[in-house]
C-alpha cells in the first residue's frame, strides 16, 4: 500500500558490502519512522560481482541490479547516487554522477588525496548551480548524543573551547594473524587508521566545536609490517579473524596508528589518536571537550549517552551528568521509542537519510558538504606531511 | 527482486501502536540480516481505527488492512497471528486464532489474569497437536547480553545461584500531571507497573537462572491516585507529558509500584521491584545474579553490556568484566555490525522473529511458550495476593 | 610540642581488633586536621589479651594498657569509654561506663537484642541528666557523600520520598572453606549479615531520609550451615581465607543473608538486602532513593561519589550527576586535600571523632544516639520476627 | 609506650604547606600500620614562618621547629631531610643535605631545570659512596593500583606496549578570577601544568611500562595571561577560589597546559596532556596502556580501581575487568582494611615512607632515584624545547 501523494527519490547505490548494507537499511526504513517529504525508492544497486550484489538487492528490496556503476547515471529512475565503495573510486564515480545531474551521497573519507577531494568539491560547486547536491557521509554526525553536544556548544553552554581530546580506538589488528584486506593497501584505502577512522574524529570535533583544525604535529606507525594474504575470494569481515596458516605474507602499506596534536581556530589545544591496536576497545570514538564554562564527554561504545559538566552549577552539586539521550525532545528521538529504549549503530544512517532528503526537498544544501570532506582531507594530508617531517608543525591547507 | 525459492510465512498483526510498530519493523527487516528458512510476509494488519492502521500499514508495507481482527483468521494468506493489543484482548484473540489453525505470537503479559492465561495455555496445548504453535513475546529474552547471561549460567560459570536482584525502573509517572492512559486502568491493563514491567523481570530472571520463583512476599502502592483525564482522541505517548490544564481527574486503578521478595526453586533469595516513579531511570531493567562461583549484572540502559565476575580468577586480577556483547560469536551478532557497533531496542524483536520462524520451519515449539507466560502470570497473581494479605508469604501457583 | 591551652578528652578504649585499630587512628589524628575544641588523649586501652593490646597500644601511642575494661571506669584520666568489642558485651560495658559518669561511644550494632538496647538507651537517658553523653558508632553517617545526600534530602531537592533501595553486599563467605569466626556465632554476634552489615543500611537510610522504617517483611537464609572451625589462636581476618584442611566442622548459627521489604514513615516503599555471598562485591553499600523531584545513588565501593538526578532540569540536559564529593564546601572536606584527592575508609571515623568531641564541648548530645541505635535494633528484631513467621508483615517496635 | 628495641630514623622536614602536611601524616602513622625496620621520629620541622611551622609541628608532633633549613643539617637527631618546598629551592637544600651526610627525600619535580637536576643527581651519586641515599617523591608510584599495573606489565600480561595515553587533568584555573600563586610564577615553579602535574604522568608511564620516553613533539599554551594578585599574606589554597575584586593584575609566566606526543623506547606511540583547564576534572590522572596481549586503564579519581583487559580471554567473556585493588594480596593492602574498604590520597605517602625506610634499613637504594627525577626533568625540558620550536621532534636528553 503506497501513498502516491508523496514524491519519491530514486536511489542508485554503488557497493554492497558493510556500507552498502547499512545504507540499504536506512533507505528502506527511513519513511517507516520519519515523515520525509521525499520517499526514497531503492531503484538500483550497482556491483561488479552481480551475484553478490543481487543477494543484497534481494534482501533489501532493490528493484534492479547493474554490474557497472555507469549504468546508474543513465537511469531515469535514479535521482541520487549513493557511493559506498572504497575510497580510490570515490572521485571518479561522484564527479561523473554530479556531472550527469544526479545528487550524490559519498561515503567518507571523501577521497584518497587532497587533489581528488578538491576536484570533487569543484564538481559539487558546479553541480550546485544546476540544483544538484552533494553530501559526504560522516554519519556519526547524526548520532543524537553528538548532535546534542554540538547544540550545547552552539548555545554557549561550555563557553570558549580550551581542549579537545579525541580518540578512535579499535583492536581488530592486535592479532598478528589478522589477514590483509583492502583496508591495509595504500592504493585502495589511501591511508590506514588515519583515513578510515581518524577522519571521523577530525570531522566530528570540527562539527561539534564549530571550529577548524588549523595545524597539526603528527606521528604515524605501522606496527605489523606484513600480514598473511587472505584468499582474494574470501570475504574478510572487519573485526573478524582468519586463521592464515601458511598463507604468503603481504606488505601492509598503510599506517596502523596515527597520533597528533593540533590547534583549533579558536585557540584550543587538541590531541588526536586513531588506532586499530587498542586491545579491548572495539569502536571507541571518544571525544572530550573542555571549555571555559563546562565540559562534554562522549564514547561511541555507550553511544546513547552524553556526559555534560556545567561549571556554573554550585560546587555542592556540580558533576558530570550522564544524559541518556533518548528523550522525545532530543535530536531525532521523537521518531523512535520511549525514553530509555536505546538506539544502535544503524540509526545514524537513517537520520542521515532524513536530513539528506529533507534538504533536497527544501532546496537546501545538505551537510556535511564536499567542502567539509575536503577540509577533513586537508587535515589528514597535513598529518601525513607532519609525520613524514619529524612531526614538524604543519598548517592545514597550507 | 524476490527469491522465490524460499517459503514464506504470512503474518497477520492485530494492533498498530508502540508494539505494532516495533513488530512491523522486525517482520519487515528480519530477512535482510538473517538467513531465515521462512520469510515473513506482511500480509494483513488489523485495527479498529482503519485510518490509523492504514497509516502504519503504508509505512511498513503491510499488504492489507482489516478493521476487525476476526477477518485475519479467515485469510488464507495469514499463517501466524501476531497479537499486539492491550492485555484485556489477548485471550480472546489468541485462542480464536489458535483454534482457527493459525500460529500465534502474543505480546506480554500473556493475559490479565491467571484464569485467562490458563485458558490460553490450554488452547496452545490443543493447537500443538495440530502442529500449530504459540509463543509469548517476552522480547527481552532476545537481547544478546541476556542470552549470554543465560548461557553462562547454563554452563555453570557462576555456580549455584544464591541471590537474584531485579528491578525494572521507569520514571514517566513521577510528574503528577502525567495523564491517564489505558495503562493505568485495571480493566484494560490488568495491573500497573507489576504486569507491564514487573512481568519482564519475572520472566527474565526465570529464563536466565533456569529456575522458577516458588513463593513471594509483596508490597504494592499507588502513589498518585487520580490523574488528569487526557482527551480520548489524544495519543498519549509512553514517556511523554501532557499539560493537562483543567482536565477532569480520573481514578488510577492500578499499582504505581510493586516490590517483593521471593525464592527461586534452587533456594536463592530474590528481591524484585517494578516502578514508574524512579526519577532519572528511563528504562532500567537491572538484573544481578550472585552464584557460588561468580556473578552477573545487566542494565538495559547499557543493553549491549554484560558484567561478569569470575570468582575462580586470581584475587590479584579478579574484577567485574565489562563485556561488550558485540563480538561475532555473541548471540545473534554475526548477522549485524563489526564489534563495538551497538544494537538498539528493536533488535530484540528482530531476533524474536528469527527464533520464531526458525522454530516453525523446524517443527519445534518456539519459546517462551504460553506455559511460560502462564507461569509469569501465576507469579504476578501471587504478588497481588501477598500484597492484599499484609505481605504474607504466598506460594506461586498455590 | 603541645598547645596546653586546649582542653583534652581522655579516651579509654575497649577492644583492639579491626574496630580498635581504626578508632585508634581516628583519636590520634583528628586534631592534625581539625580544629577540635577538645583534644582526644589516648589515655588507656583495655584488652583481655594484654600482649596483643600492648602491641596495638604501642603502634598508636596509647599511654596505658589495662587487662580489664572495668579498670577504665576507675581511671581519672578517662573521660570517655569507646566500646569496640563484639556485640554481646556492649550492654554491660556501656551501661557500667555511663553509670560511672563516663561518656560512651559504642560500636554498632548497639546490642544483640532489643531488650539490651533498651536498657542501654535507658542508661543513656539517665546519664544525660548528669551531662554524660552516649553515641553509637554508625560511622558511615560521616562519609561526606552520605552527609551530602542527607543535606540534599533535607533541603527538599528530591521531594517526597517514593522508593528506598538499599543493599550491603560482601562476598567473604562465598568460599565454602571460609572458616568459622565469632561473627558466625549467634551467641557472640547476635545475628549474621543482618546485624553486622544490614544494621548499617537500616541506619543510613533512616538518616538520609529523616524518616523511620515502620514495618517489614523478611526472608533470611543460611546457605552454608557448617564451616571449618579455625584454631582459636588463629586470627581470622575479615575477608581472608583460611585453608581449613581437615578441621572439624562447626555450626553456623547466624544468617548468611537477609532480604526484606519495608515501609518508611512517609509512605515510601523499600527493599533491603544484606549478604556476604555476593561474589565480586567487596563492601558494596548501595543506596538509592527516588523522590518526587529527583533521585540519589551511592555505592561505598566508590565512596567519594554521590549520584544526583534533578528532575527539575530540562529534559535536554537532565542526567545523573556524578558528584565527586571532594570540594572544599563539601562536608568535612575543607580539612583535607584539594579537590579530586580522595578520602578513604578511615576518614569516616576521624569525622565521627570530630563531631563527637565538638558535641561534648558544646554540651550537645552527639548523634546517632542510643535511641537511634535502639530504633535500628527494633528494625532488626522485626526482620527476624517476620522471617520466622513466613514473611508476615511486622510492625517495627510493635 | 615505645618499643625501644626498634631503631629509629630521625626526620627533618623543610616546608609545612600541602606537601608538608601530607608528609607529616605519613611519617607519623607509618608504623601504626606497617612493621617497619626503622621507625621514623619527627625530629624537626624547618620553616621561615616560625609561627605557621609551629602550628603544623604542634598538630603532628614534630619535636622541634627551626626557622632555617640549614639548622637541620647540623642536628644529630636528623638522619633524613625531607624537602617539601617549591621547586626553586630543591637543588640547594638537597645537595647541601646529601653533602652533610643526610639521606634525602625530595618532592617532585626534582628541580626547575635539567642543570639543577643533573647537579642533584651528581650529588646523589657522590653520597651513595658514603651510604647516603636520595629519593624523589613521585608518590603516585605507591598507589596500589599503579603498582599492580606495573606488576602486570612486568609479568608480560599485556605484551609488547603499543600505545600510551596519559592525561593529568585539573580545573582550578578555569575560573578567570582564580588568583596568582607561586605555582604560576616561572621563577618559583619552573613551569606550570607541565612540571607540576605533567611530571607525574611522565614518571608514572615510564614506571609502569619499564620503558623511557625517547622523544617528544609538544604544544604549550597560557590561556589566561594575567590574573589578580592575591595578597602575599593570603594563603592561596590549591583548588580554592579567591574573590579578587579590584586586585592588581599579575602576569602568569608559566604554561596553563601542555600537550605532546612521544615515543617510548620499545616503539610505543604516546599522547600526553597536562592541564588545569579541564572543567569538571578535579585530579584526573588517567593512564591507558595498550599492548599486544591486553590493556590497562587507570583514573586517579577512582584510585582504588585498575581496569585490565586480557586479550587471551575467550571473546565470549573478554572485557575490561574493574579490579577493586583492595585485596590482601594487592600491593600494600595487607596492612590496611578488609576488601572493599577504600584507601585515599594520603596512603600513597605512607607507602612511600614504608618503602623508603625499608630500603634504608636494607642498605638498598630507594626508588625513584634522583636519576629517575633527572630523566623526568629531561623529558620536561624536551617538551619545552619542542614547543618553542614549532613542535619539532625533540630527542630526550639530546
Amino acid at each position: 500500500m503506497t501513498d502516491d501523494s508523496t514524491a519519491t527519490l530514486g536511489i542508485g547505490m554503488v557497493g554492497y558490502s558493510f556500507m552498502g548494507v547499512v545504507h540499504s537499511h536506512a533507505w528502506r526504513n527511513v519513511r517507516s519512522f520519519f515523515d520525509v517529504p521525499l520517499v526514497p525508492r531503492l531503484a538500483a544497486l550497482a556491483g561488479r560481482n552481480v551475484e553478490a550484489a543481487t543477494a543484497v538487492a534481494d534482501k533489501f528490496g532493490w528493484e534492479h541490479v547493474e554490474s557497472d556503476w555507469r549504468a546508474l547515471l543513465a537511469r531515469d529512475d535514479v535521482d541520487l547516487v549513493d557511493v559506498c565503495t572504497p575510497g580510490d573510486t570515490h572521485a571518479e564515480i561522484a564527479i561523473a554522477a554530479l556531472d550527469a545531474g544526479k545528487h550524490v551521497l559519498c561515503e567518507k573519507p571523501l577521497a584518497n588525496s587532497v587533489s581528488e577531494a578538491a576536484e570533487m568539491a569543484a564538481a559539487a560547486a558546479r553541480a550546485r548551480q544546476a540544483g544538484v547536491r552533494a553530501m559526504v557521509g560522516f554519519t556519526y554526525r547524526r548520532v543524537p548524543a553528538i548532535v546534542l553536544a554540538r547544540n550545547l556548544v552552539a548555545e554557549g553552554r561550555i563557553g570558549e573551547i580550551r581542549h579537545v581530546r579525541a580518540q578512535y580506538l579499535q583492536d581488530w589488528l592486535v592479532d598478528r594473524q589478522a589477514p590483509m584486506s583492502w583496508r591495509l593497501e595504500k592504493s585502495r584505502a589511501g591511508s590506514g587508521a588515519l583515513g578510515d577512522i581518524g577522519a571521523h574524529i577530525v570531522d566530528l570535533t570540527q562539527f561539534i566545536t564549530g571550529e577548524q583544525i588549523t595545524g597539526v604535529s603528527a606521528l604515524m606507525e605501522t606496527f605489523v609490517k606484513q600480514r598473511p594474504a587472505a584468499e582474494p575470494a574470501a570475504e574478510v569481515k572487519l573485526g573478524g579473524h582468519v586463521d592464515a596458516g601458511d598463507a604468503p605474507l603481504a606488505d601492509v602499506t598503510v599506517d596502523d596508528a596515527a597520533v597528533f596534536t593540533g590547534r583549533f581556530s579558536g585557540g584550543a589545544l587538541a590531541t588526536f589518536e586513531a588506532t586499530r591496536y587498542a586491545a579491548g576497545r572495539k569502536n571507541a570514538i571518544r571525544i572530550e571537550i573542555n571549555g571555559s564554562l563546562g565540559s562534554l564527554a562522549f564514547d561511541f561504545e555507550d553511544m546513547n549517552v552524553l556526559h555534560f559538566y556545567d561549571d556554573s552549577e554550585s560546587s555542592q552539586t556540580a558533576g558530570f551528568r550522564r544524559i541518556l539521550v533518548t528523550e522525545p525532545d532530543h535530536p531525532f528521538l521523537a521518531a523512535w521509542w520511549p525514553p530509555g529504549h536505546l538506539l544502535g549503530y544503524e540509526h545514524g544512517f537513517t537520520h542521515q537519510a532524513v536530513d539528506l532528503v529533507t534538504a533536497l526537498a527544501d532546496g537546501r544544501g545538505p551537510e556535511p558538504t564536499f567542502d567539509d570532506g575536503l577540509r577533513v582531507q586537508q587535515v589528514l594530508a597535513a598529518v601525513e606531511q607532519s609525520a613524514a617531517k619529524d612531526s614538524a608543525w604543519t598548517v592545514v591547507g597550507g
